[in-house]
Parts: C-alpha cells; structure tokens; sequence
C-alpha cells in the first residue's frame, strides 16, 4: 500500500479497508433474503424478516451464560450458533453500518475446531464475540486501522486481552465501527461511514464503541469488547438498550490496540464489556482477570476479582443533574422510577448534590488532557492522510478552548489540578457517612442528556467523562423508552451555552422508542461493587 | 524573610533553618555531658557515654513492638519514653548531623497528652516517630524546605500520613536530613552540610532519606518515615543496618510534601518505613493501609493490606550481579550465606540471570524519566535563590546524557520505552514457571554495589533504582559487616566505566566495620509478599 504523498489519494485508500468488509459480507450462507430494499426507520424486527426460526431462537432467546450452558453439555455447536450469529450481524450491518468486518472463515473454522474437542477448553468455550476494530484480531486478517485512512493496512495482530479470550475458548466472528479518532460520543469515519442505531436510523448508536451498540443492540452478538475513555462504552451500550461496563482504568488488560498518544498517561482508556445481559459483564470481568493479566502486562493492576456481596440496604445517591446540563424529561423519569423503585425496596436514597464539585471544572481539565499536545498528534494522522476532519473531531479538538499545545511544566500543572479535582471529590464522597455512618455505596447518574442524539448532536459528554476524570468504575443498563405521551418538553429556562444546547435538542418525537438508560457508579477500583449494585437495583425493579 | 533577590544572600538564608534546628538542640534536658570534642570515627558507643542507663535500656533494649505493648499497659510513660529518644537523637545529631529539627517541646506536649488518657487513642500510642524534613510536620513549626534554600521558610503543614500516623497516637519529636534535591544516594545540602554514617564517618549514610538512617542506626529513633524514587529508602538504611521498605507506589500517602516536579506521574516516589526491626515494617504498613487512605487521597490503590503466608518452601532467585557492575566482596559474602542459608532451610534457590534484562538500558530510561525536563525545574529552583550546585546534584542531572528538555511526544516515546521495559521484565518473571511450575517468589540481591560509600563516591545507583523503574516493592535488611580479614580485593577487570569506577573504589580498611545488607524484592503490588519472603529469609538465617 506504501505511503500517501498526494492527499487526493485518501478516498482509494479508504476504499481498501471497505472492500475487505463487503467481501467479508458476500462469504455469508445461505445469503441473506427478504431484507427490505431500504432499511426501516426503527431495524428492531428486521431479523424476523431474514433469518430463521432457529437462527432467531439462538441468537434471542438465550444470555451469553445459558448459551456457554447449552455449548458446554453440546446440546448446541459453536458451528451452530456461530453461523446464526453471523447471518444476523450481517443483517446489523445491512440495517446500522456496524461492522467493519465479517469473519466468516475464521469464526467457522474456529468453531468446528471447538466442537472437536472432547472438553470445553475454558469459560467461554464456543461463544461468538465481537470486537471493536482498533483492538486488532486473532484472525488472518492481521491489520487494524482504528478509523484513521493513514493507518490503513497497518499490521496489528493479536492483543493479550484478546488472548485471553481466546484462551477461554471464545469465537471471534465480527469486528466493529469506531469514529474518526476514536473520540466521539457517535461513530462516523471517513473509511467507514455512519452507523445508526439500530432503534432509529436519525439517530446515533452512540460512540466511539458504536458498532458493538448497534450490533448488540440488534443482537448481532451478546458480549463484545469495547473501550472508555470519556464515554465510549456507556454512552453507546446506553443508546441502544444493552448493559455496557468501564471498569476502573488499569484493571484489564489494554496494551496494544491501535490507537494515537501511546505512552500518554495522564488519562488513561479503558477497555470493557458490551452485552445483551447484565450477568455476561460479571462473566466478562471474571475470565480476564482470573488470567492474571497483571503478570504479562504490568501497568495492570494486582487485584484479583472478588465478587461483592452487600450486607445491608444499599445507600444510593441519585444525581438529578450535574449542574451543568439539564437531562432530558425522559432521563428524568427514568430517575425517578428507579430511585423509586430503589426507595420501595428498602435502599437509602439520597441525593448527590454536585454544585459543589463543579462538573464544568472536570470537564474542562479533562479536556485539555485528552489532547495536552494540541491533538497536533491527531489532526496530523488525518493531515498525513490528506482526509476530512469530521465535525465533531474539530468539536472536541481545535473548538475546545482547554485543547492547547503543553510544554512538560504546564501539563504538570494541569495534573496537579486533576488530582486536586480527584481529592476533592473524593473526600466529598467520604463525608457522605457523617450523617448516618454509611458512605454512599453508589451513585445513580444518567450516562448521558438523554436518549441517543440525532446525528452530529453529541456535544455534550459530562454525564459520562466526569467519571474518567475520577476514574471511578462505571456500568450502564436499560431502563425504559422514550415514550412522547408522558415525556413532554418541559417549561425549562436553561442556565448557560451547553444547557441552552441540549434542552433545545429535546422533542419527544424525534425520540420516540429510543431507549433509555442509567448509569450506577462506585469509587475508583471498586468495581466489583458496582456490578452489584447493578444487580441489586434490577432486583428492586422486579427484574430477575 | 521575603525573595531572594542577591544571590550571595543564599548564606544568611540558609543560615535561618540552621538556627532553627541549633535553638531546638538546646532546649535537651539535662543538657548532654561526657560528649568528646571531637565526635569519634565510629558513634555506636557513643551514647554509652553520655545517656543514662534507663535511657539506654529504653532506647536499645526493645523494638517497636515491645515498646508498643509497654505503652499501652502504662507500665512506661510516653513522656519518659519520648525524653529518652530525644537525648539520644540529639547525641545522634553530635554524631552524625541527621537533625534538621529536635521537637521537643512538641513532643513531650504530644506524650504528656497521651499519657493524660485512660486509654490508647490507636496502635502507636505513644511511641516517637521521626521523620524525614520534607514530608512537613504536625508541630507548631508549620515549615519544611526540602533541604531548598529557596524554600526556606515554605509553609508546610501536615499530610495525609503524617495524619494518619498521629491519629494512631504517635509523638513526633525529630526531623531529620535530606540532600540537595532529595535526588542524591547521598546527604549533603547548604542548608544543613552533611550527614554521615553512625558506623564510619568517612562513609556516607546514605540518601536521600539519610538522616532517618543515621538516627535509626543510632538508635535514635525505633521507627522513621523516609521517601524513595531510586533507593532514598533502601540504601540508607542498608549503610545504616537498619530495616527499610520501599512499597509499590500509590500504596501509601505521598501528596502534600515539599517536593520539585509536582504533577509528574511518569515515575513515582513512595513513602515507607525505616525501623531498627523487621516487624516494624509490617507494623507501619498495616496502620497506614488499615485507615483506607484511598477515601482521602485518591492517588492510592484500595488495596487492604493482607498478610501473606507462604504455603510452601520459597523460590529465591538470587541476583550476583546487574551485568552492569560487579559488586564489592563483601557484598557478594553476604549473598552467600544468606542464599546458602536459604537453600539449607529448604527453599529452592535459583540464579537471577539479568543480563537479557539490559539494567543499562533501565537505568537509561530511568534517568531519563527522573529529569525529563532537562532538570530545568530543580535548577532554576538552585539558581533562584543563588545557592551552590553540589557535585551529586551534577552527576544525576546535566552530568547523565539521557537527561534532556523533552517535549510531550519525547515523553510519550519514553514513557512506551519504561512500559516496554516493564513488560519484558514481568514477562521474564512470568516465565520462570517454565521449569518446574513454580514462579519465582523473590529475587535476593544487593541494594547497593558494597557497603557505605566514602563521600561523594555514591555514583551507581543501579542496584536500587532498577526496581522504581519497574515498580517492585523492595526490602532492606542488615546481613553482617565488612571484615577486612575475609572481603579481600578480588582479581577482576572490570568490564566497563561503571564497573571500573566501583571496582576502584574497593578496599577492605575503608569499609572495615561497615553494615552490609541485601534486598528482597517482589512482583509489582505483593508488597506483603515481600516481607513475608522477610521473615522467612531471616528465619532461615537462624534469627527470630
């Protein structure tokens, strides 16, 4: 492929990485019938239109756990199922533009090998996973480009998260869309388009993690590996109705995707789960870390996982709004039915007054951290390749006033302010246990404004980078749909720019149907915990 | 006491910290008697002469431990005990120059208080702590200056562990000497001149936390807190005979000291213990940890502090060697024994083999990480107030060729760099499982390349700084004394400059005397692991 000298050139190169995705769709058998010459608004019931009974059964009716159930007694093949869910995310891709590669031969292959041993090899023996494309691939296909036309053909092979795995005896079947630098809360890239979500085309599946939401928000998969450095599994996993989780940075294994600002340090990604069910992020986080990850990739921490078990009421402290911007009335129904619902089954509810902690202030810090060189770094990948800088690429690089080029002083200056701004909060939630002994276990939160945005709308990432900056663990689930009848525009007078902003996005129908979610956060490193108070507070709204 | 505008007033300035430290030795009662005029070449039987036999027996007879259960059963009294400490310390001040303050009208305030309660307000109850100057103090002097003369007079409460420490009842009643820039393995500034060894004033105690090291070796004090980013802990307290541990970082408090270079993450310092005893160490250890720090400081892990219990003989690897300099022979005597004491307690003992391990290139990386602002910082903070530049100061900044002025995108390249290195090293660690299924537990090898240094000489810091670099948690015990008569100069060429500058600066009558002591190290964050190895190892060599 070799360097590009004339920028013109970049609509080729991207050519390149296309046509490997839409060969990789024409493998797909028997092809796909009865798809509608042009995809519905709303892609929920397409799969029944395409794919079989059986097809619809394995890939819809069953948790990552019960399918490792069925695989584990060979009541079902990972041949089976595999095959089921690449004809289905096939369908994701014809109906959201998800996938940046269907991998047919390989996943078939790895699953016959599977099904030929005698003995499951590990927890996840036969299970299809999808992948975000920058993590790379165990596959033969050994290249990654993570979005960037310049990275096009660059060979990234294997991963350890991705060995791991592996190890546990997982399919890797369908690698995923990711936007433009991987920093958008939407995934639009000049190499691969736009993807929609999958409950409504005019609006985004969220990002940078928003093929893996559209693929699983269709049930294209059940568990996939996403990434979260000011949102991007949450923000995601939230618009499209499934369960996301970043767990507190240096817990799991993230060396070597492809990716800009390696060495970076001073805000760190995470990689994380993406799943249809709550259970399979516990699974998840259970089979990467009982590899140890710590004694091959030493930036992890030595922390084994020790499932959390809650010996009293939860104390749970519900963030209405972040003082910055006001949620949308569907985000603040959903407030109230689950705190409701926390309240009727005996949890302590107060609320997380956070004035005080001075969200905006975080935001601006993590700003100026997410690009301290100036994004000179990133504008110059997408310089060299000569391709468009999309818009919401020059939002959160040139147009934030915090982005500006550091020299080593200043950027030590900006972490001390982080870590005035870390112990500040910190302490704010130590003293949550002066009123009655018990610190707050968690905080209920929206993980974002509202419902998914329409396209080019998602500006405003407070309700999920403010934990990024902390680097508190975080998890999103379901909740409830916008519903236009009760979720009304309200008489609202916003407080400055950003809120003025958001309230103006709001109008029921734009939304309507769209999911909603919420977002439960522990302290830094307790993220054991946080995934059970996700499961007590399931509990308290009636659900298994 | 305003900027410092002339230069040539650096002296008066200087001049005023000094006089404060004067003033607080002047306050012992009853004054010292029976001092020489001159202070003798080797100080252990100094206090012979001076204290009385009670403030000898209380002073040298027991650990911390045994004082501990003393204080609590009122069978001493805290005020007593912090009398007698305080003398002593001041005939150490006599000796060996480690004070920068006596408190003692604090101190037997803080006693007297203590010994005013019907019951101990935590598990130091009432035992005296001192403390390296720059971590700030508790007392009515709300100063530290970091041995910086542009510092003098530097507001510097309390921090965090300072906090915790007192909560637990501790009487603080000295500080004690750091060099220049706490970035010497030495101690030596312009404010208060040198520190030198209780055993050998010729030899250095060591550095940077060299004054606690001359104190505890006098004992002067049962247990200190010093600082470590490249062996500050660890080789003073090996020149000293004392007991150190340097942790993981971000394991304890560190925030809020007198420090240069605030905000730098790419390499971390750590706090740690300083003690005449082993159990000391876990002691300290445990009463920090067991305050849950991480709810205020957000910076620390939340790692509760578990005890670890061997299930089965240990695997020591011992390290004869860095492959970069030879150690002196009675370094490698002591490597002997303990390691032939070992295999005869039957553990199963290897060979550390580094050489792939490159320690060069860490100590490279390292140096390099240490300054990455071509130490622009730390002199202008010299410069600023006029003071002179000391030789060691020069050797570790502009004297190191990897020390250079680095923009962000240098940083991030060294930062992959430490991480690569990181890897390789953990990877290596990982691998010596291969041979019979067992990993290695610890590695056994010099904290330094021999005993105390003359002054000036400490020029190698390799055997210390090597596991900052890599994060490995890292303890220092005393192990036997130069023997002129056995450690005779070995026929040897050096292989490169390093190596021939230490080679030469081996004979056995400069050292005759001196405590020579080795160090265990650990994988990253099994900081329990390591003083367990501790106990075992010395177990092993027939102690208690």
């Amino acid at each position: 492929m070799g360097n590009i000298d004339v920028p013109a050139a970049w609509e080729a190169r991207a050519e390149i990485p296309r046509k490997i995705r839409d060969d990789s769709l024409l493998k797909v058998q028997p092809p796909l019938r009865g798809m509608p010459a042009v995809p519905p608004q709303n892609s929920q019931t397409l799969p029944n239109l395409v794919l079989t009974p059986r097809e619809l059964e394995l890939t819809q009716g069953y948790s990552a756990n019960e399918l490792l159930a069925k695989l584990k007694t060979k009541e079902l093949s990972s041949e089976e199922l595999t095959r089921a869910f690449l004809r289905r995310a096939a369908v994701a891709q014809l109906a959201t533009n998800c996938l940046t590669e269907l991998m047919w031969d390989d996943a078939i292959r790895r699953a016959r090998y599977l099904d030929s041993l005698p003995e499951p090899i590990g927890p996840l023996h036969g299970l299809p996973i999808s992948v975000k494309e920058h993590q790379g691939t165990k596959g033969e296909n050994q290249q990654a480009n993570g979005s960037y036309v310049a990275y096009v053909g660059k060979h990234q092979g294997s991963t350890l998260i991705l060995d791991i795995l592996w190890d546990a005896g997982c399919v890797y079947f369908a690698r995923t869309t990711q936007p433009q630098t991987l920093m958008h809360l939407e995934t639009d890239s000049n190499i691969y388009g736009r993807t929609v979500n999958p409950y409504n085309r005019n609006l985004t599946s969220g990002g940078s993690s928003g093929g893996e939401s559209a693929l699983i928000g269709l049930r294209g998969s059940v568990l996939g590996l996403g990434g979260d450095i000011g949102g991007s599994i949450r923000v995601p996993a939230a618009h499209c109705g499934i369960y996301g989780f970043k767990p507190s940075a240096q817990r799991l294994p993230i060396a070597g995707g492809t990716d800009h600002m390696v060495g970076r340090e001073s805000i760190l990604a995470t990689n994380g789960p993406m799943a249809t069910d709550r259970d399979s992020l516990e699974l998840f986080m259970n089979i990467v870390i009982a590899s140890e990850p710590w004694r091959l990739e030493p930036a992890i921490r030595f922390q084994p996982w020790v499932p959390y078990h809650f010996s009293r009421p939860l104390k749970v402290a519900v963030q209405w709004w972040d003082g910055v911007v006001k949620p949308h009335p569907p985000m603040i129904r959903a407030l109230s039915e689950v705190s409701e619902a926390c309240r009727s089954a005996g949890m302590h509810v107060v609320d997380w007054n956070c004035e005080d902690l001075d969200h905006r202030k975080g935001w601006e810090i993590l700003s100026a951290l997410y690009f301290p060189d100036g994004a000179k770094e990133v504008l110059g990948l997408l310089e060299k390749a000569g391709e468009p800088v999309l818009p919401l690429t020059k939002w959160i690089t040139t147009a934030q006033p915090t982005v500006k080029d550091l020299d080593l002083h200043e950027m030590w200056r900006l972490c001390t302010e982080r870590d005035a701004f870390r112990t500040k909060y910190a302490r704010h939630w130590t003293n949550t246990m002066n009123e009655d002994g018990h610190e707050v276990d968690v905080i209920l939160c929206p993980p974002y404004f509202g419902a998914a945005s329409p396209h080019e709308m998602s500006r405003y990432w407070g309700y999920s980078s403010i934990w990024n900056l902390l680097d508190y663990p975080a998890a999103v689930f379901p909740v409830t749909n916008v519903d236009p009848s009760i979720d009304k525009v309200v008489d609202y007078q916003p407080i400055n720019h950003e809120d003025r902003f958001v309230h103006d996005l709001y109008d029921p129908d734009t939304y309507a149907g769209a999911p909603i979610s919420l977002q439960i956060v522990g302290r830094r490193h307790r993220d054991e915990k946080v995934l059970a108070a996700l499961k007590a507070i399931e509990h308290a709204m009636g659900r298994k």
